[in-house]
C-alpha cells in the first residue's frame, strides 16, 4: 500500500468510526424526542380540554432564554439551539392545533 | 373555590408539571446535540483534510431509512423524524462548508 492509500485508507477508518457514534446519538435524539413528543401530546389534550390557546408566547420566550444558556454551557451554538427549538415548537403547535381541532368535532 | 375554579387550578399543576419534563428534556436534547456537533465536527475536518466532498448522499439516504426505522419503534412519526435529520444535516454541511474554506484559506 502506498503511504497515500494508507493514510486514505486510516481517514475512511477513521469517517467510520464517527459515524458509528453519530448513528447511536442519531438514535438517541429519536427516543428522547419520541418522549418529548408524549409529553406536549398530553399538554395538547390538556390545552383543548380546558380551552387554553395552543401557541403560548411567552412559555416560549423562557424556553428561548433558558436553551440558549444551556447551549452555552455545553458549548454549542446558542443560535442552533434557538433554531432547533423554534423547530420543535412549529411541529408541536400543529399537533396540538390538530389535537383541538379533533376535540371540536367530537 | 369553585369546582370550575379547581379543575382550572389542577389543570394549570399539571400543565407546569408535563412543562418541568419537557424542560428536562430540552437540556438533555441539547447535551446530545452539543456531543452530535462535536463528532460531525471532527468529520468535516476530517473530510476537508483529505478533500472529499461535505456532503455525502448515499450516507443520507441510509441514514434516512434507519432513521425512520427507529422512529417507528419509538412511536415517532417516521416523518417528523426525517425532517429533524434533514434539519440537523442542512446545519451540519454549512459547518463543513465553513471548515473547507478555512482550511483551504490557511
Amino acid at each position: 500500500m502506498t503511504e497515500e492509500n494508507s493514510s486514505a485508507f486510516e481517514a475512511h477508518q477513521n469517517l467510520l468510526r464517527l459515524r458509528q457514534s453519530i448513528d447511536n446519538i442519531d438514535s438517541a435524539l429519536i427516543y428522547i424526542l419520541a418522549e418529548r413528543f408524549r409529553l406536549t401530546q398530553a399538554v395538547g389534550e390538556l390545552k383543548a380540554t380546558h380551552k387554553m390557546p395552543p401557541a403560548d408566547l411567552q412559555r416560549e420566550a423562557e424556553q428561548i432564554i433558558r436553551l440558549r444558556e444551556t447551549a452555552k454551557s455545553a458549548h454549542l451554538d446558542p443560535d442552533f439551539a434557538e433554531k432547533f427549538l423554534a423547530f420543535i415548537i412549529r411541529e408541536v403547535i400543529q399537533h396540538h392545533k390538530a389535537i383541538a381541532l379533533q376535540k371540536a368535532m367530537t
